[in-house]
């Protein structure tokens, strides 16, 4: 599964501080930590980022990249922003993330094409969050429709059903869960998964959280989940991973494995 | 799914000890834990019991439905304690275990047909341990076709896969998970399935068994497992399925759910 660290964000106060007096040491630490804790990819979700979205996307992966040879998904809502990102990236970027919208899938896709990134579809519109598997994947069609239209292979798109909190919108949860196993049969070759996990456990008291995320992380990946935006450095995470490896005969067992 | 407590063995010390001088209490008072816990049946396994099985089984029976109201397990090759504990046991009682083995099927299903019990059919012969998903089916499918010659409903047939260390038989586990998925389509409708769970984690240290054992369950859980034969103290599992039946829907979310 591939794994992308969500900790580079403007919603935590030392990044978004860090941004302001761009400070570019401290994002370059939070990177090589994620980076070493197994992180496929790092996010830098960089907010709306109305004013002076290009420079600060541009300065944030230049600097990254710097000191981390990996990719980056590039999560913003201003298009602007990502596509000076996309510039300066090297390797294949990830663009995170698209609405299933007609004005955002024929902005976006474009970007993905030129720049040979992949994206993330989210199975949402501008009206608001789908209410079932079904209308997820009313969703995901448009934007698998998109996909093709464009040019962009199976094997780039990541679809993601969404995942709302368990304590506010339980329901939703097993929709989600639902959709991640339907998404895969909707194209030939399938599109490719993805969850923001963390959303699940937000309004759940701390004890709850890891065992929450946990559970559901391995729920998902038994219904063909391929990629996960999770806290690389959440031991009990990336023990759960090593662990359904180990048990599906991925990676051979020893007794210091999750060493 | 249904809890089967694993506790009451002659594996243990203390129950050994307490077989052999009938005394009572002590089992009782491991019943009532187990029960207290969530247990649906308490598994009472008594060994080959090839001295006085019948006394001990009924002993063992009586003693424990005197103070808990729970259905119980009758574990043990000795034919003759089975038939004693079921004369005595009150509810529906489970037979633990059949081989796939035709001299073994036509004696012990007769029985569970005669006194209403539920039977756990294990895919493994006198042969040995089946190599893989494919001879682990074959065998149930002989399991399935004796039910069905001496009316049992598939609704009181377990099919066990057999699950073997991790640490010794890797491959192996995965095999038995995939059973899990293929024995609920051999008959129509389809038998339950169960797993001796503790024997995935025999042999791995002790820091290992529980993140083993609950991620496993998840993954069997996932597949369609009905039952599974557990330690129903260990907190880290039965938080494990609480947390799996909140994701699933099953049961309301609240922030106390696992209090």
């Amino acid at each position: 599964m591939l794994v992308i660290g969500e900790n580079i964000s403007v919603i935590s106060q030392k990044v978004s501080q860090a941004i302001k007096d761009r400070d570019k040491k401290v994002l370059q630490e939070m990177a090589k930590q994620q980076s070493d804790a197994g992180a496929d990819y790092i996010d830098v979700n960089i907010g709306p980022a109305t004013k002076n979205g290009p420079d600060i996307m541009k300065w944030i992966v230049t600097s990254i990249q710097e000191v981390v040879d990996k990719p980056l998904a590039l999560d913003t809502k201003n298009v602007d922003a990502i596509k000076a990102g996309l510039e300066v990236h090297e390797g294949k970027a990830m663009i995170n993330s698209t609405l299933g919208e007609r004005s955002q899938l024929e902005v976006l896709m474009p970007l993905a094409r030129e720049y040979n990134a992949c994206i993330v579809g989210l199975a949402m519109t501008e009206k608001g969050v789908p209410r079932d598997t079904a209308e997820r994947c009313e969703v995901a069609m448009n934007i698998i429709a998109a996909a093709q239209e464009f040019d962009i292979p199976m094997d780039d798109l990541y679809l993601d059903p969404l995942t709302l909190p368990v304590a506010v919108a339980q329901p939703q949860v097993f929709e989600a869960l639902e959709g991640i196993k339907l998404f895969k049969q909707l194209a030939e070759p399938s599109p490719r998964t993805i969850v923001g996990l963390s959303n699940l456990s937000q309004s759940s008291p701390p004890h709850l959280k890891s065992i929450l995320n946990s559970t559901f992380l391995i729920m998902l990946l038994m219904n063909g989940l391929d990629a996960a935006i999770i806290n690389p450095l959440d031991k009990s995470l990336t023990d759960t991973l090593k662990t359904f490896d180990i048990l599906q005969n991925n990676v051979l067992y020893a007794h210091s494995y999750l060493d």
